[in-house]
């Protein structure tokens, strides 16, 4: 049976719900007040779960100071205090819901991690939103 | 692979754990301080679970505000500021566990879930004992 | 300069509010949902600080075991797993608010303090209603 | 002796911070990642807590459902999803630091308040970052 | 379908990381700032999750107590207050990592658990850092 | 009216309480568990508590990256992940309860910080055992 490691870390960031393909007035019915043009912000959560093999010799499925920088090279340097719609490539073309953000730092956060493991991503934009993929 | 989006909300209610079918001294045996026939009370906190496809046009697998109407109307409407042995009808019949509130709420809530997502209820009795449905 | 020790303790209970001097109609319109005839009830979550001068010996104010003694005699063996209104005396004619549970706590264990200390009492009805006495 | 009672509500913002007679260079020396001009944003939590003799008749300090209401007025409906630099008249002046947040939030619910009442506002930027008014 | 009952529970030891079988340089190099010989030390959470059918008669897929007295006996009464690498048999010849603790304790647990019934366990070192056995 | 800002730090440490003025006898019945010569550990949070005017350039107090700067100056650097008792001169002469840890954290900081500020630390062994110095 295998075991998993989960890190927890966050960020702050400014973002807003929008469709560039929809109409302003589509958008704000849809997306509300998370839509609004000056943007909001959230102090996100986010739980990087790991599993796979426990290591013998050490007793760590990986080490969590490599999973701690693999996290801040791809989430932390890119998304803190930052706008996720305006600074973040990863968004330009993404509507950043809890939902994409969980998709997104899966994509990257997968590309370098050691083979063999799996990698489950939940983010907290609030205490009662929050997102998990693969679900 | 599906993405899962979960909403927590909260509810405060009197309860009391009996067996109809049981003798005073066997329910007190087995329910111990939860039988105290005046009733005591939690407050509790729910986490609803729902798994499924993005729609790429709103990075959504639901429009929380939808989900939040949905648990409003099912749970919350029904329980808070409630006695659930006395004022629920889902509890007539049933004893107000924390197993028995997951199922309850999970039946509720999926009867108005859009087709073709998957459901989850956790409930919190306490930080320290909660209860999960389907496991 | 004194230093201040805090111990956290829980305790569920049922209970409502209502003022027996008024009308039923006059009790809802205050009290609304929390009027409830059937009750409903809390995770009531209580700090105890006591203030004090650190006993050069020991490095303690208080020895917290028996300050954790005193709030089970005063506190958690009368209110835990009980109905606030109907089965402890302290609330026979006082309404169990937040405002009057912080003082009766502080009346009970006050009692039984070592001369010399001085308490104060927060009690958390939900995360978001608390009170404090003396403020 | 007087009671308090504590309520908690929360809003997500962006805002920076920016002194608009500083150069750019003084504004990123001294507020770092927090000048980021495209804005970043929190999940804020606040406490407003309200100092006074309880009423015997209700045994209450205030009807917390009132100070709901006076906070939803003076800060979550003018706060909430909004820009705190952009969107809102109280920051056009004034650097949207957790200190100043606190001090506009006491100004303006203070304004609101029966009289004889006293307040404090807490306002947490992160779990880790927090400012009280006044202290 | 299934249902799940999860208990919490926790205890504070002191522990280091280290393999008998390295060079003090090696310990140093791979667990840092863990591997100091005098120990540093944790505030364990322990969350227990029970998987079962729930008993038509009681609404419980087990008696939570029972199962607080299975976590007492088997974890709380060997770890609590201890040095887990010099106090506690289980650690003798296992390192005391995340991952290896929700192993150690899953065997502990499992052997005087009821048939029928499925285990995971998760530890939390810090609220940051936890592991899961089984994933 | 003055402001405060409090910064929220943690550290992971060994620790066992101990009057080397007492015979063994002496010291297991007063720390009791606490006195375990292997020592125990805990994730203690930290919080510092800094009152004084906002500066009306900067709306700070003061810079929260100079108070983390002189918090781990003074505080993690030399606490975490060690053995308060065997690691650090602190408590070579002083007993490391709660009560004596805030008071050694407060004398620290104070030191370094910049004249016109009070200081009030908290310090939380558990979630539910703390102190603060100044009461």
């Amino acid at each position: 049976m295998k075991t998993a490691i989960i890190r927890k870390e966050h960020f702050n960031s400014a973002h807003r719900l929008n469709n560039p393909n929809w109409s302003e007035a589509r958008n704000k019915e849809v997306f509300g007040k998370c839509n609004n043009p000056n943007f909001h912000g959230h102090n996100y959560d986010l739980e990087v779960k790991v599993v796979g093999e426990v290591n013998p010799d050490t007793g760590y499925v990986m080490d969590v100071k490599i999973l701690k920088d693999l996290i801040k090279k791809n989430v932390l340097d890119k998304y803190d205090h930052k706008n996720l719609n305006l600074d973040v490539d990863d968004f330009k073309l993404v509507n950043p819901t809890a939902e994409n953000i969980a998709r997104v730092v899966y994509d990257n956060i997968l590309n370098d991690l050691p083979e063999g493991l799996e990698l489950t991503i939940r983010i907290y934009e609030t205490e009662r939103n929050f997102a998990e993929y693969p679900a």
